[in-house]
């Protein structure tokens, strides 16, 4: 009864015979379908909009004049914990910038701690001002080759489904395990296509056969396309592409000859991986489509990707079109050009300081998930034959790493030391999960460091503590004072800590706002540039030594990795 | 375990690890992604395809040398009544053609049998070789000015929504209900809203502020625009467009300019009624197709309308491209221009004598639905007071009537009587549903018949008999006639039947192959010819005189009725 109450209203309201909830007088609204603006009010009732190319009255009326309206931002796949800031201190900061639905994969999360972390991304979902989406990892541990807090197997999933927050499978890296047909893995995308939900991909550079035998699977996104030739042979092979631009990885440029009206159907945009200084200094979704129309893009193509298409892609129907019926998620903006957001609705309520006061404090979770052991400068002194070994090649600005030989200086024990004059320094993983301490140490060029250590707990996909420096001692104290404060960042030199960001949340997550994260995050690089470290954003790089799914030379607690081969390489 | 077994199956053949179940070898693909032409085999595991853009091998392999594939179309509205025959010899006639999806809505049974009828479709539908969905009617009956054989409220509806081949709430045609707030319609509109099914729409002709009203309830779809300015105001308030070609109501032309790349996710094609003369004479959604494309518009708009924006509208978002990981629904052409279909897969299976012959037999339904009273002559010749009366003026081609007047000759007893010489017949309605017998009587101008009499069960919505003619003894023997049979069409004169179809399904279907029932509609036209009958279609336009919802004069089994006030005139 209460729904046909509210579709009364809505009908009512819609047709002018009562006054509207909300009006936004006086804008000039962007239509995606035909391409058109249209002068004229956009009236709102409850979380929907009623009334469009008209004059309304409202209870509530808001001056527009001169603002051009657009639909809510969808961000198609993204990773919050890569924000370290809780989901509410994400949507505090992306949704003014016209972010009202982000499709969230808490992979990292997950694995720490499993089913625990997800179910604590769906609650907070259920409580927020924008439209959280969560995706279902599906690659908790994303390799064997690592120590991971969790493991997710489809009958872990599956129960998740039924929250009304869960979307589908996330993103399916594991696309080697896909062709070779592994069982696991199959029975979880057999169980999502059973329960007729969406199965998203990650297949970067599968082309050709391999790439049929990948969407034979039933997967139908893909974010990891780098090339436009590339993204043309996934969407001609029915895939869609979203099109991302993250710290990390950026390949909007790559990708915009694809950006067209006619493709505009099966593209959306997604930010992946953003950190807060490029949220705070470039935006976030705001950022992709400004730079993607003054690359040249239409303006019509890149607004239905970044609402309408992402929608309909993953099948949230309800939204990305201003028009009656239509979910209220509206972006007032300066120009469809400046892409600054001046108001934003989100299924019809204000996004403000107001709507974020109203959200029930999210519960505390991960807290003392950095079980490492106590670790001294003698743990990462272990005697090696003398001669060459195998050395990471760090790239700027990339995560896939050189594979590089050195012969490095060995102590009085033999252990191998760091060597500044030659950019060799020493890395170390520690285990932190508190399953098995394990302890592995090799060697790094490229960061420059000099002196001291940098280390972290954020370190993809398994994140455990990951420490590149030059003395053993240094990186011993930052290893410990991680484990000290629940996790995070911290630069050490001197034997003292020099700067560091709490992130007790699963070691992955602040409690701060998000621009004292900011604020601290700039304490670190400035404090890592102090030891001489070269990279602009040493702390990124960092977080993707021990990821062994990505070529080509990596470390885990369990030793180096040939991510080329997939094996550890013996001692 | 099925399920993972068929995945597996589909990865190797899709990577061609091993040889596909079949592959379509040596074709040509239209992408509907970026619009480009693909040399190279499809390949086709169980009713998926694997494998595009490349060579494969297969355990069966059909040459398509020289032939353009597309993907099967898809129908998004239509009433399968209208064609005469079972849903069975429906697809027979045009899955060959290259229909592989049919959204129906069986609004005619539904009118004579209720939920039965309902039923009956969505069983048929499960064993047929297309896919054939069905929409639960929304306004049984669509209005209380006729007697009606049944009645569906929302409690009725919705436990059919857990059969699998139920979609959505069909039509909304009583748009004046919604924007009045109905509580049985906003009942019905509420609780698939909640279910989170598709409600599509039926407004013709609504514009501005009601438009939005009716939009605010949710609704998505209409296959009622029939100018282009009233598709681009619909459009452009989110509204999708579903271009009509039926048999009576042709939109085709009219929608062309509207029907372009930039609204193509938002277009579909649909026949709504399409009788068998038509179907065999031009063709279904190939006809459409290639008169599109005749038109001047692009075949990438319209293919993807007839296809993948048609099955997104309405969330069957397995199928419309092909490429791997979809449906496999592929028709085989020997143009994109001539849409003449030489092989159609429907979900793999190759559309045939073969696949429909394993198909069960349908189970009888509503034979003896036809009981109306035994009528004489004396039944159509009720006094009536001097002077002029309302007379139905009939359109050539139109369902829209005229409203004329005239004063009629009378008998001795004072009762009106026909006057061929002024192309007056008359028109009487008989209550056939065994409620109350009732009989109507009025005039009509414009079939051009000079004696006997022409009757139908068939007569929209409530099919009730009704029938025109000069004299009231052929009239009755008409009208006799079809209770025999168990309804369907009929012609007499002189005291004998002339020509007869019979339609014991419910007296709107006729249990016969399709090539007989258009042999037969052939006999009967010429039959009526012989009468004087001067109209292209006096049976389609017959079947529409009982409709009071469409403009102007109607007649019911309660009398004449003013369909622009919706209300019944006294005598």
């Amino acid at each position: 009864m209460e729904q046909q109450a509210a579709l009364r209203a809505a009908i009512a309201q819609g047709q002018g015979a009562e006054p509207a909830d909300l009006v936004l007088k006086g804008g000039r609204i962007f239509d995606l379908v035909t391409g058109r603006l249209f002068d004229g009010d956009l009236a709102i009732c409850g979380d929907r909009i009623v009334g469009a190319q008209g004059r309304y009255k409202g209870r509530e009326e808001l001056d527009v004049a001169g603002l051009t309206l657009v639909p809510g931002f969808v961000d198609a796949h993204l990773h919050i914990e890569s924000s370290l800031v809780t989901p509410h201190e994400f949507e505090r900061c992306v949704a003014p910038r016209g972010v009202t639905t982000a499709i969230c994969d808490p992979h990292e999360i997950a694995n720490v701690l499993g089913v625990a972390g997800v179910r604590w991304f769906l609650d907070a979902a259920a409580e927020m001002v924008m439209d959280l989406r969560v995706q279902l990892p599906s690659c908790v541990p994303s390799t064997e080759m690592e120590t991971s807090g969790a493991r997710l197997e489809a009958a872990d999933l599956l129960p998740l489904l039924a929250h009304p927050k869960a979307l589908g499978l996330a993103e399916v890296m594991n696309y080697p395990g896909v062709l070779a047909g592994d069982p696991g893995l199959l029975a979880k995308i057999a169980a999502f296509a059973e329960a007729g939900r969406h199965r998203d991909g990650h297949a970067p550079l599968l082309r050709g056969l391999p790439l049929n035998g990948y969407l034979a699977a039933g997967i139908r996104t893909d974010h990891e396309a780098t090339s436009a030739e590339e993204a043309l042979e996934k969407l001609s092979k029915g895939m869609a592409i979203l099109i991302r631009e993250g710290s990390v990885s950026k390949d909007l440029r790559a990708l915009l000859p694809v950006l067209t009206e006619r493709h505009s159907p099966f593209l959306a945009l997604c930010t992946d991986d953003r950190n807060p200084l490029d949220i705070a200094e470039q935006g976030h979704l705001d950022h992709l489509i400004r730079a993607a129309i003054a690359g040249g893009a239409e303006p019509l193509a890149v607004y239905r990707a970044a609402s309408h298409s992402a929608a309909r892609i993953f099948s949230l129907g309800d939204r990305g079109l201003l028009a009656p019926g239509w979910r209220a998620d509206v972006v007032a903006l300066d120009s469809l050009e400046s892409c600054r957001a001046r108001l934003v609705l989100c299924g019809g309520r204000v996004v403000g300081e107001g709507a974020f006061a109203a959200r029930p404090p999210l519960p505390a979770i991960g807290r003392g998930s950095v079980r490492a052991p106590r670790v001294a400068a003698a743990d990462f002194l272990r005697p090696a034959p003398p001669g060459e070994r195998p050395v990471i090649g760090v790239v700027e600005g990339k995560i896939i790493t050189e594979r590089l030989a050195a012969a490095p200086p060995r102590d009085a024990s033999g252990a191998p030391l760091a060597d500044p004059s030659r950019d060799l320094a020493k890395v170390v993983v520690v285990e932190r999960h508190g399953r098995n301490g394990n302890i592995a140490a090799g060697l790094v060029r490229g960061f420059g460091i000099r002196r001291g250590a940098i280390a972290a707990t954020v370190a993809h996909d398994h994140h455990n503590i990951v420490c590149v420096g030059t003395d053993e001692a240094d990186m011993a104290l930052a290893c410990n004072r991680l484990a000290e404060i629940g996790g995070g960042y911290a630069v050490a030199a001197g034997g003292a800590v020099l700067a560091e960001l709490a992130c007790p949340i699963a070691g992955l997550m602040s409690e701060l706002p998000f621009d004292e994260v900011r604020r601290t995050l700039e304490e670190l690089r400035s404090a890592a540039q102090s030891l001489g470290v070269v990279l602009h954003e040493p702390f990124l790089q960092l977080s993707f030594l021990a990821l062994p799914v990505i070529p080509h030379l990596k470390i885990t607690d369990r030793g180096m990795v040939d991510a080329d081969r997939f094996e550890l390489i013996g001692p």
